[in-house]
This record gives C-alpha cells, structure tokens and sequence, in this order.
C-alpha cells in the first residue's frame, strides 16, 4: 500500500489491479484507514484519469452485494439527484415513467443533514413499507412497473467506508471520488441507464457550472466504459425547488404536480429528468415527444393513479393520497416576515434545509427522530418583490420553541436587492 | 481537524494554535491517524513556511519530556547525522571537542536497517552503559565534560508516532517534516547550537545538493525562531566513511582516528564538524582555529585519553579501548574478490550497509539481535583501481552462510569504469 499511495503521490497512473487492492484490502480491514486517507490526499493533488476511475467505480461497485434486475424486461433507468432542498423529484419521475410503461426499481435513502430523502418522504403517509426483500421488490416491479424500496445496507460498502473517511478527512471535493461513489451505488442496484441531476450552486457541493461539467464528462466516461449509459442534467440550486420543505409537505406538492398543478419549477425539472428517462429506456427517440407523453399522462390522470398504486402494493393508506389533506399537520404554523423591503436577490438552499430540520423535519444525526408534518412552505421566492413585513414563508411545527430556533437559519436565508436580480435558469445544460 | 486539514490542502498558512492543536491532539490520541496522515498529505503537497515548520517543531519538542542542560555552564553543542553507512563520527567527535573543555552531554539511538547507532558501536566494548538518569549524565558531563547516553523514551513522543505515520503513508519527504523531526529530537536533548551532517546522495534520504541546501535553510530559520543556533555541513554518501562497517570494527577504526591514523575521509570530516562545534560553543573564532586545536588534541594524545575516560565513567573495560585487539572479533573472515577489472566508480554505501546487516552487524527489525563483531572492512573505494580477483573487502561473521547472504549486496554495491571516475568531494558545502 506504501507503494500505491507513493505512486498516485508521484502523479502515476494506478492500473485496475493497483485499485482493486486498495478498494478491497480497506473494505477488508486489511489496509488501515491512515493509509487509505492519505492515499485520498494524493487522489486529491493528483487526481484520477478516465481509467481510474472507471476501475475505481467498478472496485466499489463490486465490494458487497450486487442487485440483479435482469429478471425485469426492458431497459432499468435509474435517476440520481446529487442532493436538493425541496427536492421530491423522486416521488413524481417514478410514478410518471411507470405510467409510461418503463420499469422503475428505485432503491432510495433516508436524509441526512439539510437534504432530505425519499424514503422519509414515503414514511409520512401512513403505512409505507420500504422495507422489502429483493425478490418482493422485483415481483412488484414486474408487476406494477414500479416499487420503491429502502438501499440494502449489504450494497457498496466500500462507498459507506470510503465517504465517512473522506468525510472526516478533507478529501470529498474531488471529481473522480464523486463520481465513483454516485455510481457505483447505482450500478449495484442494478441500473442499466443513469440520469443525473447535478445540481449546482449554494447548498450543493459541486459549487459552479465548470466543475458540473467536467463531473458530468467523468460520469459518462466511467459509465461508457462499464458498458452502461448516462445521461446529466446541469440545474440549478440556488434556491429550494418548488414551494415545500419538509416530508408530508412536500408529498402534497408532488401529488398536486402529479395531478397537473404543481410549482413551475419542480414540474418543468421533472418533464426534464422524465424524458431523458423515457429515451435511455429506448420508449421514446426524442425530447418532445418524452415531454409530451409525460405531460399527457399528468391530464389523464394516469400519473397519480400510479402513485396512488405504488402507495397501495407498499402497504400505505391510499386515502391519505387521494385526500392529502389527511396527511400528517403540525399543530402550530407560523408565518415568517421579511425584514425588509426589495426584490428577494438570493434565497439559501442549505439556510432553509436547515431551517426545516431545526422545525424537526430532519434529521441531525443519523439517530434524529423525524417530525413528518413539520416544514416550510415558502410564499415568496428569487425574484419576487417583498414589502417589509410581508409573509415569506410559513414555517410548520408542533412546539413553538422550535420556530425560534428555525428563525435563526431562516434570517441567514434571504438576500434582497433594489434591483429584479437576473434569476438562474433552473436547467442549465445536459451533458450526454 | 477536518477544517485544519482543509486549511492546509488549500494552500493556506497554519498558525501556531492550529499545529498545536493537531500534534497535541495527536500525542493524546484525540486526532485520529486517519485524519493526521490526511494532513501530513495535504504538507507534502502544500508545504509548510518558516514559521508553521518553527512551530511544527516546537509542538514537537514539547510533545514530552525535555532535558534540562542548564546546570551544565557553557553552551551545549550537539552534533546529529541524518545517516550514514560507516559512519562513527559521534565516537570520535565527542571525546574529541570535550578534550577541548567543551561540554558533550551527547544522547544517542540505535540503528536500525542499513544505518548503524552509536549506541551499539559503543556496547561491542564489553561493560558499557548507556542507561542512566539524567541526573546521573548530568553530573558525568559536569565532571568529566561528556557522557553518552540513550535516549529517553519519553522524549518527542510526537516524533515517535509521527515517524511512524509518515513511514506508512509515503509522507517522509518533506522538508518541514523532516526538519522539525531532527530538529524537536536535539532540542528536546538541551542542545544550545547543533552542527548536522546533513548526508546527500545514494543511501541518504536527501538525494541531491539543492534539497539538502532547501532543508539546511529552513532548519537555519527555525532554529533562529527557536533562539537556538544551527550549522548544517552537507556531505556525500555516495560511499561508506572510513573503512570500517560493524559495530566493533568502527570503535576499532575511531579509536585509530583518535590516535591520528584513521582513514583520511573520516578524519577530515570530523575535524570540519568538530570546529563548527568549536566555534558555536564560543570556544574558538574561526574554522581554521578549530581544527588546528583539534589536530593538537589529537596529536598530544588528549583526545583518545578523553575517550579511555568516557568508557571508564560509563563502566566500560578500558582494556578494550587502550588495547583494540581485544574487542569482540568474528571467528570467521571472507575476501570479497572483485568480478571485474577497472575503477571503482561507484561504491553504494545502502548496499554495504544492508550486506553488514547480513553479516550480522546490523537490526533487520527492532527486535533483531546485534553481532558486535560481525561488519565489513572495504580495501578499496572510489577511484581505486582494481584487476578481476582482486580483494575489494573482508567480511566479518561468525556463521559462514552469512557471507553467501552479504554477497547478493556486496556484488549490488559495486559499479566500476574504464576511466577514471571524478570522486565527488566528502564536504560540500557549509551553510549556516
């Protein structure tokens, strides 16, 4: 190992055996964490070639139980957001491309820190079992187009032990490590095809377009070498997606873009990610017509109804569904005001992640029990022009002490300006 | 420490606190090694500047305890090799700069792999003591104006545990690394002022001029942020010094050299660090004053009396030193015959060093034991010329089989030429 971390420190190539010695020896136990964190640093400085990375994807990818979908006819996309505020694309995309006759076997993850996850989502409505085997999960797929279902904590070790010690150790930001880790979770699970959302900017950790770009190259370089296909979407996160934060709030929101009324935004970005979905299955050759298969199935109601059917072969109470209204409410609201008068110039994804996690609607720790009807609906976003002592947004909570403490990252959160500020494209470019 | 890390990976300047916090944390195992090798990483490829490697050093030196030589009257002058094959400068200088009414309060290590310690070379004489307290060593350099002793275990822990991180991480070369490790070890010691040998070339870890001058810079700079004073010789090692490998062989060949008829090389180098030592004890003004005391010393039979009266102090048989012949002797010799005809053109001093330890003169692990009589007497060096069949060395051991195992690197060590070769000069450059 003394020679490996010297050879990535001295910028030589590592060949896929020198990778698959490091991968494995560490998942093992056999090479210590202080030799493998030094060998981050140098991956760090010197970076990682095409190959590397692609041999370092595959290393991972191969550490621990792999999922095999091949049972399930057609073409397996899978859709990976590198992490939002507000973000329940999830709870849409699979829905609408089932609908559309493609198989979605998602397996997700629970949220952590100021990002939410879509397995907490579920859990708010009432009865949701994520929990299944892998042939209950292939069954439902087959069956139902679609199943969603919590990630096998047997799947990529080496990724949970690789990314607590970059953690721990300054050696996330680095392209090749990204992109290793991103993909080879989603290779295990058995993904064919790969649509990214890379998001960009303010409470992402990819912080400009540039870096998107070169992460997105990597990604597909890696991906076209392992034989799979990728395609990224570059958008933006400047400021929460669509109007709501927090679990039960924001199954609402995504049952009202189901049903056709949902924020621009989210809406707009779903169409988006669906199509690039719908093409990677082989159902449709191009952007239109994914985008207005998609949309057709939102005004026939056929997109919902397969939601609510997700919601009914995992053991949840379609009622809570179909009259969102009967999903978890927080006892208490509160109406947050701006302290001042002009145009929101900037509105902090992270400030508000955090924000809704001090309401209880995530998780601090990994131990944090989570408030599902908690949250934040924003009334206002980047752009709008705000009076002082205009409402901003409605914070939800079941203890009033808790809007106190939320306050705090809510007055982090705001920028105004005198001045309309040039607001973001949401979709800044798709790599392929 | 995360933040710490981060800090120096990018780029930035770590104040005194930060590199307290990391080495104390460190020493108490508070910061885990996963996270300090990730830092020592970040250093190799960041850096560190005069003042973070001043106080790299001093955390270090404080890590444990420290010798107080302050009883002691006169400016504490310590000499410190960073290696060498042969080399048994120490043995020689000691004796020689306290006949000269300087105090040598002198602590020394052993050797592990191809370098031999001083403390070794000094048991082959059979009765001599290297353990005592300090009281006990300061009391014997008060007296007699020298004593050698080993180092205390509780000296510099953070350069133990931080050797030892850097060795398996591929963290050694750095310069701040290394100057802080030499520097906090001789500091700890009480030293005033240090004269180092810093050794360049084959077998040496500084490997060329312009390193070794980069590493006397900045140990100049932070000795004169410490108020301490610092010479640096730099010299070759592209051969062993003198002639003699092997503990009892190189008392042998110091104890000559103390008479005025050592090897020519080693002479010479010891009368030029004798005088820098000299001259920063304050006892002489010049470098030509120095050696000429020294020569003097030598000549008038002062210098080799000191030496009869260090071993006598530390319970050693004088018999021994006055009469060399009765130091431990191998029952078996070899000549090594030379494979070819020409000149000796290079003559590589780790080769020799690892076939010594073959013979049994050296530690191949820590635990490994000494065969003080064991060790290699070169006939011929660089620029001899020799004919095929020619003796190039006798070999000292008591199992015949371990000449068979020396030969592998005797037969590596050797490079010879049509023409004769340019010897590259013992002494380099002086820079203080």
């Amino acid at each position: 190992m003394i020679e490996l971390i010297k050879k990535k420190r001295d910028g030589h190539v590592l060949s896929d055996i020198d990778i698959n010695t490091i991968i494995n020896g560490f998942v093992k136990g056999e090479i210590p964490d202080y030799q493998v964190s030094a060998w981050l640093m140098a991956v760090f400085f010197q970076g990682m070639n095409d190959d590397e990375t692609a041999a370092l994807t595959d290393a991972m990818m191969r550490s621990g139980d792999m999922i095999d979908l091949s049972d399930i006819p057609g073409i397996k996309v899978d859709k990976h957001s590198t992490g939002g505020v507000g973000d329940k694309t999830t709870l849409i995309l699979a829905p609408l491309v089932a609908a559309a006759g493609v198989p979605v076997a998602k397996m997700s993850g629970r949220g952590l820190g100021h990002t939410g996850g879509t397995l907490d989502k579920l859990e708010s409505i009432a009865g949701f079992k994520v929990e299944m085997t892998a042939q209950e999960f292939i069954d439902k797929v087959k069956k139902h187009h679609i199943a969603i279902c919590s990630q096998n904590n047997k799947l990529v070790p080496a990724d949970k032990k690789l990314y607590a010690l970059r953690d721990v150790t300054g050696t996330v930001d680095n392209i090749s490590l990204i992109a290793s880790s991103v993909m080879s979770k989603k290779l295990a699970c058995g993904a064919d095809a790969i649509v990214i959302d890379l998001k960009v900017g303010d409470g992402a950790f990819i912080k400009t377009i540039a870096d998107a770009e070169k992460l997105a190259e990597i990604m597909i370089s890696t991906a076209t070498k392992m034989n799979r296909k990728l395609v990224a979407v570059i958008t933006g996160m400047e400021e929460p997606l669509g109007f709501a934060i927090g679990n039960a709030l924001e199954v609402k929101e995504a049952i009202a873009t189901l049903r056709g009324h949902g924020p621009e935004d989210l809406t707009k970005l779903c169409l988006e990610l669906g199509s690039h979905m719908l093409m990677l299955s082989g159902k449709t050759h191009n952007h239109d017509e994914g985008v207005a298969l998609l949309k057709s199935l939102i005004h026939n109601g056929k997109a919902f109804d397969k939601f609510v059917e997700l919601v009914d072969i995992q053991g949840g109470q379609t009622d809570m569904v179909i009259h969102p209204e009967l999903l978890p409410q927080a006892k208490l609201t509160h109406e947050y005001k701006s302290k001042a008068t002009g145009y929101i110039s900037h509105l902090s994804a992270m400030d508000i992640g955090l924000a809704s996690v001090r309401l209880g609607a995530g998780r601090e720790t990994k131990e944090s029990l989570i408030d599902y009807s908690a949250g934040i609906i924003l009334t206002k976003k980047v752009g709008d022009h705000v009076q002082m002592g205009d409402t901003l947004a409605v914070l939800h909570a079941n203890d009033a002490v808790f809007f106190t403490k939320a306050e705090e990252y809510m007055n982090l959160a705001y920028t105004f300006s005198e001045t309309k500020p040039d607001k973001q494209p949401l979709i800044f470019k798709t790599v392929k």
